[in-house]
């Protein structure tokens, strides 16, 4: 029994700094870098791609919508063939900077409002996932556990990971809660474990009316921010290690 | 004897159409792609080597300075290592494009003040030089003929091919005379045609001093834009082939 | 009875030409002008003022989302705090202009997605209308009529101008016919000039399916660019004036 | 006596937060604001001059490049009338906030690269100062002293500010030491504040070489990010004061 920890990095821009990426990188086993689309530029995705190598984590590209202003966080009305080009331009320009350090491209996970508009229209899920598949068909697609990233993913003949959220609580029907709702986030951190534990031992989850529902999870997302940001994820790798689980890289 | 014909491809960006790209590319041997800095947008990159793909011209990338409102042409104080870093990142984007045509990226072409920048500056050269060398060794590298263009890329180990312009007159020292200066540019067409002839017959060039020097001439460089494109591209085309140089792509 | 003549102006962009400026000023009575977001520049804003008060039109600023590679046609998820803000920095901006040529701002037309986006939703209505009035509460606001544009710009306190479009089919609520549906679109230019000059002199037009209905008519949106674009323009003109209908700029 | 302290604010960008201006704006009696060109964005704008105006502030602008990922200090090859046009649209769009804040706009300060430029540049200080000057007559002009930024600012006609700086080293010729050079800046707080205080009260600075020279010092540069700048600030206007120095703002 294994899983990945996942974590958004390079996401500095020019003179802005951003995240905590040294002191989470010893941590996780996978990183989704910036593209310098709606984060990261090329001076950050040289230094962050060389870092991840030290680290011997894996490497993936977290393709965005065009928009640094907006983090990438606002979502555009954009065609499917544009969605399926600035994937595979970003796919691209990360993988730049992956043959100059040689080393390979292991995963893709689209970011903010792409992530969110894959997860509930076809047509950009099926463009994103496209894109990712002529680019490198051997690309494990990481994706929201449950949505169509996942299934459209799967269609076009890609590896998925499903991807499961700690502290974020689920419906019924295996999505996720809208941040908009009150009860959307697990502030405990010991419940927040035992989610996680669940999740990977039994691929089941209990949702916000209690019910035990299905729940694919390959990899776990987790944050490089914030406060706790270390020792949240430091607490999860102690518990899942006890339990047994092995963490390692997507495709390791 | 052969020479190859290059031209500046792909420089429409979003709703702003650019050059005749149409017209020119059955004319032509060699396209230099814009990558998305300087023109062109991921759209823009898929429809281009769609296009010169059809053609089996050869496909080049053709990267340059951030900014899209100066067209690439301002000069612009990057540091050696953000210069290196903005090449990789457009080889590698546009290279995304190649991959999904399933189409080998042959050769590199700076574009605009980048490649005055690199003409001028040891430092900047050596950048671009390296950054198209740790991408992929093998991709020819096209510089101005006699600058520290060739000679840096030479350096660190590329194959490259000096660019000569069939309509722009030359100092006694091998550059080119200033567009600043009334007699930089060759009006009479049967005069730029000569020029071309001698400089691939020859590899000499006759200076505005009426002195001959030596000129490598490995790709002459013709525009797509301007009324006479076309018709001056053939009318260059017709006689090399009368003097029996055969006018194939780079390396080809 | 009197009509305005609008048309968007200033849409170039740095090395990128756009539309026939020159050609199409002398036929209107009011310039929508690119603030440099979703088209335009600091220089082609220059110039653009300094042509329409040579010719002595309305001046307008054309604010639109932050998108040039989309045109700003391509719909983003803005905040109504985000909205105003990007209205007032590009009406600041055109004023600008104004100011170092001494001429008034006279009105304003959101662009593109941001005039559908305000059209149909409230609260972007609001935030734009708010905008406007919060920086030059003498300014004409421009809408679509019979929308929240026109009705949330009254709320605030505005003078509104109501437009119509000469080659548009109405819906029978007063709405346009969506561009994907195929009867869109008026292509018989007498047709579309007894469309006008009926909004014009009765504030009644003809919906798709023949009902006469209500229609605020003070301004016509022209197009600048097209074969046939001041050719169309000229023919309006005429058989306006031949009906008695005055044409000059909003306010004037 | 008198003497201004001026800071850089409103340097933050969309989701990248940047300096400490809640902390340094009690201190300060003049804020420069960046205007979306090389930092800033609509929304920080609208923020920044809200808070300047509650805390009874000096308001200028900080126009600078357009280059956010380079923060402006990457020179660029502007022409004169790019560089007019620029710093027009950018005052425009800041003086748009201090429209709807009620609030006049009091000073102009070129950042970074751009200021650079007009220090050694008579083409590009005569651009920036008439862009000023066409903007607003009475805006107060802030430049680097004994430069051209200000003999050209005075040659159009503007009332102008000199600015000089606490903790860095002057050369025999009253420029600034190159930061290049391993003595351009003053590490010892006490000596600063001892500058300061000669700077102000005798309008002289002794230089790297130990010559007391002349020097206009009509505000001090301070600096908001770092974890000594309040401290500082508040130790040279504790000085400032007991030599009876009184802090105001330019043209207060």
């Amino acid at each position: 029994m294994q899983i990945d920890l996942n974590c958004d990095l390079g996401e500095a821009f020019g003179n802005y700094s951003f995240g905590g990426d040294a002191q989470i990188i010893p941590h996780i086993t996978s990183a989704n870098i910036a593209c310098g689309f709606h984060a990261g530029d090329p001076d950050v995705m040289n230094e962050t791609i060389k870092h991840a190598k030290e680290h011997g984590i894996g490497i993936g590209a977290h393709p965005g919508l065009p928009d640094i202003q907006g983090f990438g966080r606002r979502k555009m009305d954009l065609s499917p063939q544009e969605v399926y080009d600035i994937v595979v331009y970003q796919l691209g320009a990360l993988n730049g900077f992956c043959r100059i350090h040689d080393v390979k491209l292991n995963h893709v996970k689209p970011h903010g409002a792409l992530y969110q508009m894959g997860a509930r229209d076809a047509a950009i899920a099926k463009a994103i996932a496209q894109a990712v598949y002529d680019f490198d068909s051997s690309l494990i697609y990481v994706g929201l556990s449950n949505t169509l990233l996942i299934s459209e993913a799967k269609a076009v003949g890609l590896t998925t990971a499903s991807e499961v959220f700690a502290d974020r609580r689920y419906e019924d029907d295996g999505q996720l809660v809208s941040r908009k709702e009150s009860d959307a986030v697990i502030t405990d951190t010991e419940q927040a474990i035992e989610q996680v534990v669940m999740m990977v031992k039994s691929q089941k989850v209990v949702s916000k009316n209690n019910k035990k529902i299905d729940i694919e999870a390959d990899t776990i997302c987790v944050h490089g921010d914030g406060a706790h940001a270390v020792e949240f994820v430091s607490q999860i790798k102690e518990r899942l290690t006890k339990e047994g689980i092995s963490i390692s890289k997507l495709g390791g």
